[in-house]
C-alpha cells in the first residue's frame, strides 16, 4: 500500500499533503483514474480546503474546537474524546480524480490531513485507481 | 474530465445534481463501477440526502447555519469563513455505486451540491471506475 | 450490487460492520483496490472511528446530539429532521483500501454503520474496485 508519514507538531493542526500525494501519483505511472488518501488513524481525518490563507485552515480549526471543545463532559477517559469526534466530522478520507497523471484540483484546493490529537507521527494510505480514459471514444 | 457546470441562486442553497451525474453515466457507457462527484471549490461541498421534501435541505441549512454563523469570530477576512467549514463538514466528494448503467441511489436519495457562498458559476467533476460485474461468477 | 443487511435497536446507534464488509470482500475475491461501503437511506450515515473502547461511539452520538438536537426548530414535519442532518455531517459512504484480499484498516479502526432514526431495518452496498497490484513493477 502507497504510505505516506508525517510527523505532526501540534495537538490540533492541518497538514497539507498535496505534493506528497502528487510524488505517489507520478511514482506510479497512473495516467487516469482516482486517488483515495485515507487516515490511518481514530483521531484524526482528512479534508479538502483552501491552501492559499492560513486563516482559512485557522478558521476551521477555531470552529471545530467551539462545536467540540477539547474538555467537555465526555465518557472516553483518554482526554481525546472530541479528537474522535472531529475526525468524523471532517472525515477519514478523501477522494481526488487523476488525469493525465495529474490530481485534478479546484484553483484553491489541498489535501489535508487533520491532526486532532498530536503532536504524534501519523500514516497515511493512498489507494489509486485507474479509470479508461476519458475523450477517446469516436 | 466530466464536468458539470452550474450557476447557483443564493448564498448558501443545496441543488439537486442527480439527473446531471446519471446523464454522465448514461453518455460514458459505464455499465458497472462506482461514480465519485467532487465538488472543484473551496466554500461548496456535496452530499446525498433527501429529495422528497424540500424542508430537510432547508433543516441542514439552518442548522449548519446556527453551528457555523456567516459572521462570527473569524480570521479570514473574506467573510466567507463559514462556508470553508460548511463545505469541510459536508465533505467535498460523494461517491454512488454504478450497476447497469445506473446510479445506484436508496429510494429518497438525491446527490446534492452545497453552495455555501453564492451565487456562482460553479463546477463540478464526476470521475467514472469501472468494476468487474457482480454476479456473473460460476 | 453487493448488500449487506441489518437491523438497528435504537433511535441512534453506531453498528460496527467491518466482519461484514470483510465478508464481502473474501467472498468478491478481490485482492487488491478499493471497498467504498454505502448507507442506502438519509437517515443513516457511515464512518470510521474507534472499535476498542465503546465509549467513544458513545462519545460521538452524544456530541451530535448536542449539536443537533432530536427536537428542535425545523420544519420538516417528520420528526426526524436532525437524523437527516446527523448523516450528511458523517458523511453516506466510507472507503477503504483492500490489499492482499483484506480491508486496510488502522489498528483502532472499525466500519460503522450510523444509525439516527431507528429502530429499524437497514440496507449497506458496498461497491469493490480493483487496483492495479502495487509492488508488481520492475
Amino acid at each position: 500500500m502507497n504510505t505516506i508519514e508525517l510527523n505532526t507538531s501540534s495537538r490540533t493542526q492541518l497538514v497539507d499533503i498535496t505534493r506528497e500525494v502528487q510524488r505517489v501519483v507520478t511514482r506510479s505511472g497512473l495516467a487516469d483514474g482516482l486517488a483515495v488518501v485515507c487516515s490511518a488513524h481514530t483521531t484524526a481525518g482528512m479534508t479538502i480546503n483552501e491552501n492559499a490563507d492560513p486563516d482559512v485552515t485557522a478558521d476551521l480549526l477555531g470552529v471545530l474546537e467551539r462545536m467540540v471543545p477539547h474538555r467537555g463532559p465526555y465518557a472516553h477517559a483518554e482526554g481525546n474524546s472530541d479528537a474522535h469526534v472531529k475526525a468524523s466530522l471532517m472525515g477519514l478520507s478523501v477522494a481526488v480524480p487523476v488525469e493525465g497523471g495529474r490530481l485534478v484540483l479546484g484553483t484553491w484546493q489541498g489535501i489535508y490531513f487533520c491532526e486532532f490529537d498530536g503532536p504524534r507521527r501519523r500514516r497515511v494510505y493512498v489507494q489509486l485507481l485507474p479509470a479508461p480514459q476519458s475523450g477517446t471514444e469516436g
